[in-house]
């Protein structure tokens, strides 16, 4: 799981409920019925705005987001440059043991292709298919979050006025108002939490995260194209690296000199 | 019907009117002359803003977006196979039995021109104007849904500022204090139920519908444009699996791998 | 005028006046030194913005918008069908007497450069700059008032925060709360009003009229052309056909098949 | 100055003054504090957002925006027409007496240039720079009265909110709570009024006022280079009229016929 | 440190402080509970949108930003002219000794590879390609700054949300009711104090700067380019005036005339 947002979920969620706690009425805001109208309507309105196969999709989109590792991209290069030296070495087939190892579903894939002995142009067409393919799937996942992160609001203040035309209809008990706005007020909280700790932030994370993968994708595709045309590692190298940031290049490369990094 | 919007509208509806319901002053919430505010002032600012002509195409849009079944794609892909098979083996007029028993208006009219034996071009002209016409139709309507979802809000907004003036007037009587504002705050609680729940969410369903019906009208043509170009079946079922995308195509032609489906 | 905009004005302002005067207040709603402050303050916000020019030119660009009729397009077909086959039986000049009675100053002028002899392209050019500043206007009016929408409740605002610090002033006279507050948030209401059923509609309309109108104009650019270049009556019918989508042909050449408007 | 500046600022500050005033508390709404918190907390936050060179810009370039005249674009075209001539009759040198009464520094600098003899070229490379730089000049003043204008009542909010909580904090005075929140609300009124009436109409005049003004120097550049090139009067008439719109050229040339005006 | 950004923030919050301790209750505003919920809320936000490497590498960005000081462009125009002609005069290894005073990381990285007598392209390709990073860096901290300038008013409309719950629970006990509201409107005051008086201005200084930047270092790029192909001094100055404006440029060469400097 992405450790920035283990961090930012557990203090947010610790924030909050404190603040919460420190009041002296948590007791108050778990109101089952108040939860029903927020993550109803605002599911409800999500139903009606996408596709059901959408929508579903939504959830493992999420989940591979947050819980998938990505190889690192140093990590990734070696291990390209690796490959194409057995390649080089002793051929395609001999990658066959090699990939054995990998956990990667987009990499083994890329490296099946390779060993079947597929042409680079076969091989580039399918794989630059599945990144499209998956580009639109976090784009998509990004769309649905973005929809709820303005969806939940919006029935936190439908909830707010439904209890409060019910409170004022009993302003004969001066000492149920209180409690009445109380209650009211707790869904607009519901839907001001949910958008703004998780989905709006979670439909940003995709979008970052999407960046990210389809640039590692992009990677194994020129490494496995490489290989394919039967490159040396020093090529298979160079051709990888060009996708690697300034920056990061020299986290592992550290003779290229040090002053770069203080040019902000 | 949509199921998604079957099943969103559904259970919004049942989540709103449960907290209603459960505020125990349901009577309370249906209040005619606040449905005509909110109601009336929204369709007349949509007349005012469109012309007549095409706030009244919004509904048969509509009515057909929830309506209307569209053929699925791998359906189709074995229909327009299967047709032109037909006609490579007994010629195009042996298609004219075939086509008795379609139901989609637009397949029907492209398999005419087949049987007509129009030219390719004729056929891609004639279609394309249609689809061009179609998303046209889709465009507008949703343009009009979305101006009906900020509309619907501004006028509960205005349905609450007449409650308040006309209650404010009468503070010599405090019993009525209450109820004014409930009354008053009707609107604004029908404004945003109709945005949230029906305009907003319905517009982002005709964007969705429209973009698979041209995807789905775009097959159509370019199948009946092998067709009558004497395609034999798997020319047709290569031109046709172009449009759907990598996962669907798996969901049919399980033969193709699994570690696809994994790489979200 | 529109019928849509008749429709709109007379619906929308029969629904807030219905319940303005269901709420027993009515008099209360017309507070002249409100109306001053909402339009003098959006007006004068406008006069900064925009240069005198701008803004005077806006009532006749309304005006017109409203009121004029466009011809109708296959009326404006039928007619130049008729010129065409005029010019082409009796030459030009025999055209003099058909344009007498046209009313549409646009299309006058377009048939005076067909009598005159004037060449294909001196048309041309001479029409394409009339039709380029027509939308100009247009685009301008737009503007115009999609400010003064935005305008208008902001001025609203301000008149309401007038009216809720000079009643704050006098709280030691409770009875007078309530009138004061009544009286703050009538600026609020106006600007609401004006903004939601008259600015933000009325650009509206004009940018959709902008669209017709200049289709219209097109059509009366190309008419004059072909009668220029001596088409005969059919070449003549075709080049316009082009501008009318498929649904309106099918209203007046109801020959072509019904099944056309069913697929929407 | 611009007279559509001057009738808006003055009708829309008696709009204001005279709500005040009839409210019967005029002596309320001058409150120092508010306005320091308002401007300077705008000014502060503008400081930050931009650099120092660019926010001391905007007040001469304001100023030039309301106080210059530009000169009429008929009186242009006729201004250059003339230079032409004499420039045809006694060569470029004759017009040294001419440029003596030229109030308008752009103009004087462009027919200087022809007087010194420079070729076309280089006047165009100077002139159009010159150009390029006032628009950024004109570009950068916007975006900042655009952002103050977002910054008022961002601080008329900050301010409000500082005034409620200190009145919130003395609620055992309950005369002084109607007192505390009028002093309150204050902020939010001086916020909202210099955001409409100051600096969101100022920003608009001057993108305005900067079309206007490029116009008009993108004129002289074309009459400077005609004159150099040796263009006779008619010539540079012709070239210089290709910029102004339709109606205006109708406004001092009659003669061209009278229905293109009713075309709206 | 950027001397408008020092005025800004000084006066901004002296202006607010003022307020504050105006109203007599200062130590009310400041509520750890409240900083925690606004602070924490909108940090976790941030680290659940963006990745833990984007959020860290914004504190040096900003800081850089704030406190680098960048060469003036006439200091810098200076500078690469007199490199260009000890090169010119005794080879590029002669510049060895003057870049040992050079502060600019940039510019010593660029005088390095001139003095190792690096080729044109390979250093127009190395300091583009840094270039690209430095631009970046800073579109990357201007995001995550706007988005916490949305996220710090979220958080403060939650925490008011949560303090006025708690408030509402207790209203038995008036004298606590307008110290409930106070404590529960402080966490709406940071909030918006933080948006609009740090994040939002300081993601538009960094823009700002970032636009600087990128110009000042291309000169240095083009300087070096220069240089390393053995070009005068009166080239390479000619080639590093095109990048600073007209205004600018009369800054240091008086002697090209006055009145551009009034035609705004």
């Amino acid at each position: 799981m992405d450790i920035a947002t283990i961090i930012g979920v557990f203090c947010g969620f610790t924030c909050i409920i404190a603040a919460i706690v420190g009041g002296g009425c948590a007791a108050m805001f778990i109101h089952i019925p108040s939860i029903l109208v927020v993550v109803g309507g605002m599911l409800s309105a999500t139903l009606i705005h996408f596709s059901l196969g959408q929508v579903l999709k939504i959830i493992p989109v999420v989940k591979k987001t947050l819980f998938c590792k990505l190889p690192t991209q140093p990590q990734l290069v070696q291990d390209m440059v690796n490959y194409s030296a057995v390649s080089r070495r002793d051929g395609a087939l001999a990658l066959e043991q090699n990939i054995a190892d990998i956990d990667d579903p987009f990499l083994l894939k890329a490296m099946r292709m390779v060993v079947d002995g597929q042409e680079e142009e076969a091989i580039e067409t399918a794989l630059d298919a599945e990144i499209r393919y998956l580009q639109e799937r976090h784009q998509n996942g990004k769309k649905i979050l973005e929809f709820m992160g303005a969806a939940a609001p919006a029935f936190g203040m439908i909830g707010t006025l439904i209890g409060l035309v019910t409170m004022l209809q009993n302003l004969s008990d001066p000492s149920g108002i209180g409690q009445g706005m109380a209650v009211a007020l707790i869904t607009t909280f519901y839907g001001a939490f949910l958008a703004n700790l998780v989905f709006i932030p979670l439909a940003g994370k995709l979008g970052i995260r999407s960046k990210q993968e389809t640039l590692t994708r992009e990677m194994v595709v020129q490494g496995a194209i490489g290989i394919a045309k039967g490159e040396g590692p020093t090529v298979v190298r160079e051709r990888l690296q060009a996708f690697i940031s300034a920056k990061n290049r020299e986290d592992f490369k550290p003779s290229m000199g040090g002053q770069q990094s203080q040019a902000a």
